[in-house]
């Protein structure tokens, strides 16, 4: 067998730290990305991978579909716009905790990044609720879908945290703030040129918010992002759990 | 008489740009701001001081009572936050122009970029309206000032133009710039702390704006804010004047 | 019908805004960007594309003689510089506003930002005159040229605005605007190499001009300058439309 | 009466956003600072201000002293490291939520962040336990502080969230991040000298963490990771506290 | 025979200076590489290339071959993650120094820089121990690899020296430092997205350390820390050499 | 007599490199000054200091009065603006070289380093002719000092060299390189705010200069750009010299 | 005929400035620069290239080639290196000026600068000498070759300056500049990887040279440094060529 | 007794890490620094004291009069330059390791650094030598005092390490790393101005370095320089006291 004397895949992160290890593949060969995520399929049932390039895409569609062959079935699904990965077998299926995140970007060239943020949240078990294209440019955009995250629900049942996706002048997510009683994770994405481009000004303005209840991540983390989110709502909905359970036949 | 063999005053700035020569006192002893006070004073009827530090203030103050003293009346008119001082004889009343430029500001620590501004707009014959302290911590503050500049005036008896001045995440300019359909400046104000701060990052989130339609200056340069302003709405109300003019009675 | 679940065009601008949409190509695929044209030749007769790609051309020029064939009119128009397309059916056509925007560019590798902004301001109903490769290294120049959009024409009937482009040193802008009476839009332009290259020094020399009476815009963003150059020079023209509809038969 | 058109003190941030405001002392006069601190008092009985020079404290003891004299019992509360005051009337007093928040610091330069966040927590009515000058320099430092804020308390008591201050190298943050099952804020303190001095160092490699589950604020923004502990805090404790009221009598 | 008007090899460096030259073929076609790898071969019986592209290793291994074919042995050693190249003829064999040499990376994306750093000391003599993938995220897995390298050593036979990669956040170097009483060298490596990438949040990060006894390189240096590294290494070992010989049958 | 174990002053300066020594006093005591002051009188017959502060200045003073009233006559001579002292025996006069520098500078606040630079330059034997505020704020200002400089003269008998000092926007050096046809050194200054500001912008749109024929030296430094036209001037001045002792009866 | 309406050659500046216009091929296609290389031909019997790539190279050697054949002879010289390109006629010849230009080179990277700077030089009738690979990194191979520019030659028969190309650490400019009584033109070369890297170190340790008599140029700009150079060395020339013209028959 | 709940002191930091703690006083108040000083000589017989105010250091000498009227004795070192402070009781005496540390530096500003380091590096048992102005400036300087610590000392007496302190352009550590074959310490000073200034150009500079056997600490740090070398001369020192303590009767 395959000797990985320079991979030490962290098997128990998710058990540890509540967050699943995220296959990074970017810096990767599609072999050795088949590799992994054939170990962690063999292990945990599930391979999550982020930065996936079109080729490593083909290859795991063919482990996926080999594996599925011998006997070991196998589910491929596919995010084009994150570009990510994950790879399941029936016993990597994610139980619902309860949590709840709501992902707004400001322009479509954020989707990629609120997208990745998705699909680790809901790899963590949360319910995702996204809401698009909804920046300062265009501001009458904002109010429905906020108002749907937040105001909208019965009282308890708004999302537990905000992640808020954007680049360029970054001033969505400091709107969001000054409006939302909920914590906000800020975002920043690699899209702007010139001086500030490539999302700086976006993570300063952000990291200068005047609104607080707000911190950020780097720029183009989505996992980071979705990881802190993660964490917020499942704690939250552990609480509401172990009420329940009290209350019992809830 | 003194010999200014270092300063050659631009007397005729004003009549050849449009917009009068501002002393900028900061790199200037007490001694020779008043002096050249007297000088624009004697050609112009006029004297603008900027960044006028307490003792400056003092002797211009002086200097004014014993010009008055001597038979020359000399108004002065003094600017605590943005601390600018005009000198004026009564032939250095500006006419109005008939121009308008509606300036808004995020915080209050933004109030001495945004009087400066007011201040050199006044000068160049402008009707200045101001709204302070209408960020994006608390949107809702913006939307009554902003209608009473734009929709809620007849049409064409809008503003010709807006300031917006704003530090730290510099999110307001790009707000207003997507709601407001005359040109706005922004001015990005040296407030704000750690990575992005002192306005580097308003500056930079100004210049990544999503919302087309808003050109920048540095960060804390109200003069040239307001030279921008009142060129823009000098040159629309002229335009009104001639019309007037063609009219006859109005 | 194909679905546009993260695109959100934003139809409502020209009228809200006096500018109209630009659809940013670049981070499009040739699919998207002819769907989106569609669209806004549907609902407003007319579509402008920026940062259009050689394969995008292609397919948009094909859209247009299809849709042609089909039996909608469709003139395609190329700027090969700015690399920008125009789509037009019969009721896209702009009316003339009366507007009138100069642009000037200091060397012949700032002609794609000055043809972008010649563009956007054209759409956007104003009368542009250019003069390009008229910077510093030969200052003499660009005196016939400034002249010709300011002092030579009848008082009144200048150019309503200036947007002057420049890389390397950045230095014309600030020359400009120390001499003309109208409001200048300083463009910086990503040309330039070493240390303050990629427009960088270009953009700090504009920020610091010592001739009050200019704002800018950030590095190589044509469209930005444009905006704002229409809106002023557009608000001036409606002034000057107005006298003369009260004077009636001019 | 005095009055304020500059500010516009926000009295219903608390209610609507769940973070009180806290007055910015440092770009005001100890007048100013008084007076909102009085128009705070009366309002919502507390007033909470930071970044307090010693001019300001000595003039808000007898602010209180002399309400206190005139009947109005205003309690004043000193923060020497945090230079920050809470003045209180009896109904200021705040009330429990239950939620948990763990602050460790780096070092003992690093004490001030730390304690502007631990007031803003307890003021946001979360139960606050710190450990200080526990950094990577002598790392067996950490472990004792960190069991007891997390594995030593039975399952569901540990702290709802931690907040790591460090400056210089910035490696706390991280190493807790890899450590911990709760999300962790890290809190980059203006700490180190020559490159990356004052923070910057810090904050970049916060921003860089290789241990998911983390965000960060600004360069000694203890207010804002307190707001956003606060906030991630009292969600849990309000879904336990719905637990509780429902089983009844616990 | 070609002439080489403008390339001075320092044939020297290694007697000089204790530090073998290194050919860094980045900037050099494969014809110059191999005939500067030639004159080594013939001069020094070595030849070691860093950053070697897959075109000149494909020619240097064809020099190897047809220079055996000729008549002189020469032995290609290739090592894939440094892409670096060593041809030896006999005489070109290092006798072992006795110098140790320890290297630790924080994770997979950091072996390029570390087995780069792990050829130079083995070619300026060192025995190099080498544990990877022991970075903060999983921080359990450092101490085995560290106590191997030092306490679990004899007196006086631990590493002399510890070079420790990393990229992302650059918190081990200040881990181990805080740990090890053995002069480390922080090697930052070019990995990390956004602010503070490429390696600069890691360098910065080092260069702030709070725990006394780390120099640096530069990123990506490989090399350079390799240099270091050997040369202290290599002066205790002369030093354990003198006493040997001194005290004779050891 | 007093130990100097910490400075060795460079005596040989002026003979080997052609370039006096500058005593920098700014991180030197008053003491310090003197002391130094009084070792290069004794040797040279001239101290030249830079960056004196207040006491030094009064000091400076009293050693030239007492040691002329010991009988070794000194002359003091003080720029303010520069803030330079030179100490001068009668054997320290300079003999003139003949060498010819031209001296602008954009605005009144570049006089401290334009000042320093001609001192320098009188110092090196060189004439100097200097120009003060003829910045492109006011173009029309600069024509007629350049003029008198270079076209205005005879064939040969221009200034050598020219150094444009300039803070802000930096523009006025490439303005002047472009219509010069001797070398131009370009001389940043710390005039300027906000981004860019200190004399940043300034410096890099020097080294962007599209109009070559010019070098710069750091912000500030008055000295260097003096020595490096000094050398200059003198090197044409050496050969015209060489021409007059030839052709004899001059 | 073609249409050039965006270019405008500045055929006069050679004479203007003393400085040939040199054509910067980087931005421009093959075609426009044949065509642009034609029309200096024809007015100026010279065209001089830099930045050519090897399909620009191709055509002008067809050109060439053509032109020749058609009965214009045109010499086409090529600079492998620095990728520069001559074109001339007869008539292009440059006459030798006298003056003397000394180019020194840090690394054998930093050859195409240096070669860039050599070529222009000569184009503006210079004598010049090179000395390439004599970096600070073996100190030893810099004495010689800096001794024939200078102190062996006789008096007065010196180079009239020096251009100092080093990339990395830049210490070679101060270095030379502490040693040679001629002015020196710093050249920061774009090499270097990591902090610092470009070249950025390089041209700021040489901004910051402790050894005044230096000035810098851009990073890589070999041209400029040449220009300034050329300018340096030719009024120095003239002066002795004056010289010689009055004492006749040398 | 006092509570020191926010400080930690590590009194074992010198056994463990063989390096001493140093107490950083900056931020500490005068009282705070002798109450830590206090129990340093009461644990360890010494205490050392960095970055020492003129209050502080009052109150240190008074706290060792004090100490040894007591009956306590306590010797009180004061370096000037470096503004440290030892503290000593008889048993707080360092024993010689044998470790030799050379140190040079640049200029007289480099001296607090410089200072600062040899007092650690004595601190830490080691024989230290130093070399005060031998920058590169007047290079001439520089060989006699290198080959003092090196070439001319018996083989293997050399010192074990070298520290090069520099502000500027930081040439001197690369020019003394391509000569000196022991390992080299760059310890860059924040000296200098401008571009680049406070030590950036020259870290920036050592980082870059193309001499091969050196490492960085950052800017002004002398402490961290020692540390390193502290450890690097006294592992060399430690073999050879092994070598002598077998060899027996040396």
């Amino acid at each position: 067998m395959m000797q990985h004397s320079f991979v030490q895949p962290d098997f128990e992160r998710a058990k540890r730290k509540g967050v699943p290890e995220i296959i990074y593949a970017e810096s990767k060969s599609a072999e050795q990305s088949c590799e992994i995520a054939r170990l962690f399929l063999g292990r945990n049932g599930r391979a999550i991978l982020s930065r996936v390039s079109p080729e490593q895409e083909a290859q795991l569609r063919v482990l996926a579909r080999d594996m599925s062959a011998e006997g070991t079935e196998i589910a491929f699904e596919w995010y084009e716009a994150a570009r990510m990965a994950v790879l399941r077998r029936p016993k990597g299926v994610v139980p619902r905790t309860g949590g709840r995140v709501g992902i707004l970007s400001a322009g479509t060239s954020d989707l990629p990044a609120a997208q990745e943020a998705a699909v680790v949240c809901r790899e963590m078990g949360c319910e995702v609720t996204t809401s698009i294209d909804v920046g300062v440019a265009g501001l009458h955009r904002l109010f429905g879908p906020l108002a749907k995250m937040l105001e909208e629900r019965p009282k308890g049942a708004e999302v537990d945290v905000l992640i808020v996706a954007a680049g360029m002048d970054g001033a969505l997510p400091s709107v969001v703030s000054g409006l939302a009683d909920v914590p906000v994770i800020g975002l920043p994405t690699a899209v702007g040129y010139g001086l500030g481009g490539q999302g700086k000004a976006a993570l300063y303005s952000m990291l200068q918010t005047c609104a607080p209840g707000m911190a950020v991540v780097n720029i183009g983390n989505g996992v980071g992002a979705a990881a802190m989110a993660g964490l917020i709502a499942n704690r939250a909905a552990a609480a509401r759990r172990a009420a329940q359970e009290e209350t019992g036949d809830e």
